[in-house]
């Protein structure tokens, strides 16, 4: 294998392999999926968000032309208790949770006369009154989303006290479904010891990942109970599985055919599947269901809210010494909040001695949520980025130098016990302290803000394939749905790995049938994990070879290198033979050599836990309150940079929707649960007019076990946004706001105060 | 691995695992693929069999209605000679050298568009003498098909001496492009031995392999300069190979997903796929092309017809003592006739010390040759098969008994020289002998007559993997396209070799990107060679399974046994664990245990040649001469058979064509060119009611390289079903009937001789 100094292609910027279809427009979507006698689903969705369903009367959608078939929750679910998970509540039956959750299913010839015929059913419903706000839903008399079994004697008027680690949510109010609680030394005799003392409440909207691509799912009956299914997952396995669940099919009868993801950021995983492969199987037809963009923001799986109250402390010489904190998140109907990534993440990378947090996860009458980039961590990271700056203006210290006093590093303990490893917090922060932007803050020009973000890495098990044609192109076979570029990675860490050009290398993303597995593509985790084992597989057929090639040129395989797809005996030029040929050797008629076909695997335990760390330059009007965001860095540690310009891109998509939630965003609901961010002219997203310029500098401090050091960097970039830009405002006007998004009128009030 | 002593699975009749769909019409084809914006292409062919073309006018055509493009020969081979192959042939340009050939292709938004346009494409032509039988064309002033490059001096009044092995075809006339000769010992001076001498000329008709699809193609560019190519093939990588060189393509760029393929026999393989994606390249949008009836009797690639003559010679004491023969086998326009499989089948296993075979392959005008069942193996033992029975009846031996007595056995020289294997034709005329219907004939009836048929058998190196689903199903992942039920072999040797039941295997069979090589479909070699390999890759993942399991349930891997998916310490039945908990372990966040994924290849060069025996009762109408088949019995040897119900449909199957080659199909032209058997009903072909009930015997000697012991199946049961019928006739008759089919008018004409 090629050590880090001769490397022809890592390290080196590289276009993505598949770019050219999309920036042209020939890469088909889920939507475009066509099969023969193909019907189209219209959702007919609920006005309300929590109310009855009565009668349903599909008369006048059924005498539509065109239209094919109604379906209610009736058919689906036609008895037993209501599905308690996003999953299985393929229509609802006798309640309504949520505005937006679809009540009926219209099938029809044409997406047109399912359009036609969804306006056609007509849906009685009795209004109850709905819960929005999560601090009200954990109240014990609030209404209640799904009632749960509560034991005998359970009084809903006590809420008992969070016990340390998970507690049992039977003893909760029906509206908590999670609950947990961190502690280390004792938070109270923390505080007494602390010279100043920061206590805010924070407020954190949901947010939608905003995809430009709705969500859109065809499902084929194969005729005899199995299916197959084109859509837009990020984890395609994910999505077999859970299909086979809902539907009752083993998993081997289900093929999900993962199509390219027109950005998912966490929210694309198995939404539409259960659905349309029950009417699939139902009618016995393939049908069709694209959500159109008002449905998609309305019941999809957007990002939970959160709502934090938090008191930290430090004595006179910037020491933190206490830190307690409450956070509720949002589950919105369903269970699923990120409470197990975000409360960790209330102070988890500073040594504080005294600390006493409590999570909670709560229901409220809004879709389920869903993953969005760094589930929970920008959350809680607005929260304690916001107090630790606060903190660090009332001391009097530089903020950037209180967060260095305070950074863990490797062999301090996390909240959950264990030891950090190797992490690069001290030298991202060392990088944002060299930087122009930073110096600019220091030689005392206002509007500068910076924070903090930490992601702790994941892994999964993963396989991956690596064949050799017989004209020298090599194929990787994955089971990986990309949706960062990570193909283009994979490409080239096979290219490099065995020996030939990168346009010579081609990505093969198999269905769950033909695919290696892979899991999810998320958490950061798709370069780390699978890099490895396309690593192997490409190290497994550089072997096969090598062994062929050394028998045909009469050399010892250690005598043979591979230099653009040409194998040669080392200082003799003249003796050589192409990849190519090697192959076709081994794919003949009657030949006696094996195939070149080499597999690689991974099950990476050793974390790698990144940090970044934002600058922001902000202007705000006095007169309005507007904030204008002028230039930002960002300094993040990437472990090793494969591929230094999708790095880049990485890190300047995820900072500008950290930046989106900090300013715009807001998947706003009013008090009875009508959502009023219905579709893009209604929720505002950063554009490139609004992003300001970045400046991306990364730090490679490598890991242990990606690919060259590589750990994974998408996560990381949106977690600082919200704070570092609350810390500029802070620092130009004086006022610190703890409510996202800073929008001019919510400035304006707070110059105002 | 299970020994062949406790087989559950192995040996036992199992239903084809795709079948259920295919009778009830859910499977889907080639034709039946659908793509957005997806345009159709009918093709223009020549009336002619040899012409220049002159003028085209396509004005009308691009007038018409919904008519995208007209393409013709100057499109494609824009200068240059014209390709001397089939597969560059794309569109003729400058001569048409068949009828049927594509002249011009009409690309239109719908197949009706297309079909209207095809009219108004006006072709004018210049008409050439065409050569239509097989020995004209080998005559040195017969029309010429394709003019050849003749070294200097060259004679075409001289047609020179074939020399044994292989002659240099520039020697010879244009139309001959293959000449070779096989010798041993000295064949005058053994029919200067022989007391009983036999002289016959065979005339074997050609014949289509009529399947029930017709070729169908659909190509959608990726906008970037690749290709996906649905497409019913016997070898997706062989299609992809030919498709990526005829339009200059990496192979990497190009993706066949191979269909279910309606029946090919050998006739499938890569027809429509190269003109197919030359237009989508042209166009930049999906196209589809499906043959006709007419165009597929027309314009595909059937089965070579052949003139043989042949002399074989006797002792009195029935010890064969010298053969002599010419075989011509007609390649029509394209070489590819199977000139290397057919002469050594010309007495090959029969010891006869004496042999002078010379085989020509010639051009004449018709469409090119494919693969056939057997290729090349019928024709000549049609004429072998005829004489040594006819020899029997001059010498008085019973036709059995004469084979037996000159049968090869294991160890004897085959006619290249080499060793015969084991092999098993004694046992298979020994079973025949036992046989009733044999029995019959030796206690004095009528019409009964045998041929021995031989395949030599094939091989191709390539790989297979197996994978886990975490509920327990497995899935085995080919690219093999399925012909003959050989994905139903697939799951039986992954259930037994792994572990489950069969209901819990499902085949996927991925396109040349994302599935583990495998060549074509042909050969009878896919069981043979594939089946290794995917036992490797099953024995593969059951060690995988069985390490993690060691692990769980803390015992040696060497103590654990798989039955029907659950992992068990033998003699110790608490002690279990699910092969899909193993699987889920494997795969999954944070797991340390990689996925349990096998892989197996195989390169195998032992031959496993098999042989059968095919008997034959028909009643022969003195006035009408029409030829009525009473029963059949098969005896073939199939090393083992893993599914009996397989291979017995392939044997009925494969009798059933040769029956049809004997008595009804003929592929024919007039002496213009003109095909007159250009639709099915002008091409007789055995249907349920004129084939006979069948008794099939299977003999079991076991192969020494495939799984337990099989040999392939698919090919020797076509072959002796001509001669059979032939012995049979001439035993109701005697009359001897050398040409097919065996008409009633030919047979008329022989009993009023």
């Amino acid at each position: 294998m090629s050590s880090p100094t001769d490397m022809k292609i890592i390290g080196k910027a590289a276009r993505r392999v598949e770019g050219g279809r999309k920036v042209t427009g020939t890469m088909p979507y889920a939507a475009d999926v066509v099969a023969p006698r193909m019907l189209h689903v219209r959702l007919v969705t609920s006005p309300h968000a929590h109310a009855d369903i009565g009668a349903i009367d599909a008369s006048a959608a059924l005498g539509t032309p065109g239209v094919v078939a109604v379906y209610t929750g009736r058919d689906v679910h036609p008895s037993g208790p209501e599905p308690s998970n996003r999953a299985e509540s393929i229509l609802a039956r006798d309640k309504v949770i949520y505005y937006g959750q679809p009540v009926a299913a219209v099938v029809a010839v044409s997406e047109q006369a399912a359009d036609d015929g969804a306006t056609g059913v007509d849906v009685s419903y009795n209004l109850r009154d709905a819960v929005m706000d999560m601090r009200a839903a954990l109240q014990p008399h609030a209404p209640v989303v799904r009632a749960k079994n509560h034991p005998a004697g359970w009084d809903p008027s006590q809420l008992r006290t969070v016990e340390s680690g998970e507690t049992d949510v039977a003893l909760l109010p029906d509206n908590v479904t999670g609950a947990r609680r961190i502690t280390r030394g004792d938070v109270n005799a923390g505080f007494a010891q602390a010279d100043v003392v920061v206590q805010r409440s924070y407020s954190i909207p949901w947010v939608h990942q905003a995809y430009m691509e709705p969500h859109a799912t065809t499902a084929t009956p194969d005729g005899f109970g199995g299916l197959t299914i084109h859509t837009c997952t990020q984890g395609q396995f994910i999505t077999r599985d859970v299909t086979a669940r809902v539907l009752g099919l083993k998993q081997s009868m289900v093929t999900v055919v993962g199509m390219e993801v027109g950005g998912g950021f966490g929210g694309k995983a198995s939404l539409l599947a259960p659905l349309a492969g029950w009417i699939a199987l139902r009618l016995n037809a393939p049908v069709k269901v694209v959500l159109t963009r008002a449905q998609e923001q309305a019941l999809a799986n957007p990002a939970s809210g959160a709502e934090i109250d938090l008191k930290l402390g430090a004595t006179r010489d910037g020491t933190l010494v206490a830190l307690q904190g409450l956070a509720i998140l949002d589950a919105g109907c369903y269970r699923g909040a990120p409470l197990g990534l975000a409360l960790p993440s209330l102070g988890g990378w500073y040594k504080i001695a005294n600390v006493d947090l409590v999570g909670y996860e709560v229901l409220t009458n809004r879709p389920g949520t869903g993953a969005y980039r760094a589930p929970g961590v920008p959350q809680a990271t607005f929260a304690i980025e916001s107090a630790i700056d606060e903190l660090a203006d009332q001391l009097g210290i530089d903020p950037l130098e209180l967060r260095l006093r305070n950074a863990v590093a490797e062999g301090d303990e996390r909240l959950d016990g264990t030891p950090w490893p190797r992490i690069g917090m001290r030298e991202v922060l060392e990088g944002a302290r060299e930087h122009p932007l930073w110096q600019a803050r220091l030689a005392g020009e206002a509007g500068i803000g910076l924070a903090v973000g930490s992601w702790p890495g994941s892994s999964e098990a993963c396989t991956a394939g690596v064949r050799v044609n017989p004209d020298g192109t090599v194929i990787v076979q994955l089971g990986m749905n990309d949706i960062s570029g990570a193909n283009t990675t994979m490409a080239m860490l096979a290219a490099e790995t065995y020996g030939v050009r990168l346009e010579d290398v081609r990505i093969a993303t198999g269905d769950t049938g033909s695919a290696p597995y892979h899991g999810e593509s998320g958490g950061s985790k798709v370069t780390y994990t699978l890099g490895p084992a396309v690593m192997r597989a490409a190290e497994d057929a550089r072997r096969q070879t090598l062994a062929i090639a050394a028998a045909h040129l009469e050399a010892a395989p250690e005598d043979l290198e591979i230099v653009d797809g040409v194998v040669r005996v080392r200082g003799a030029d003249d003796r050589s033979v192409t990849v190519g040929e090697i192959a076709a050797m081994s794919m003949d008629w009657s030949s006696s050599i094996e195939p070149v076909h080499g597999m690689g695997k991974s099950a990476i335990t050793d974390e790698a836990p990144t940090f970044v760390c934002q600058i922001v330059r902000a202007d705000v009007d006095a007169e309005t309150g507007k904030v204008t965001l002028r230039e930002s860095a960002m300094v993040q540690d990437v472990g090793r940079a494969l591929n230094p310009q999708l790095v880049e891109g990485q890190i300047i998509g995820g900072a500008t929707q950290g930046l989106g939630w900090a300013l715009w965003e807001d998947l706003a609901y009013d008090a009875n649960g009508q959502l009023l961010a219905a579709s893009f002219m209604d929720y505002a997203l950063p554009n490139s007019e609004k992003a300001p310029p970045f400046d991306v500098r990364v730090v490679e401090i490598p890991s242990t076990a990606g690919p060259f050091g590589a750990k994974g960097v998408g996560e990381p970039p949106i977690i600082p946004g919200p704070a570092a830009v609350a810390n500029a405002v802070a620092h130009a006007t004086g006022r610190r706001i703890t409510s996202l998004p800073l929008t001019a009128p919510r400035v304006l009030a707070a110059l105002q105060e």
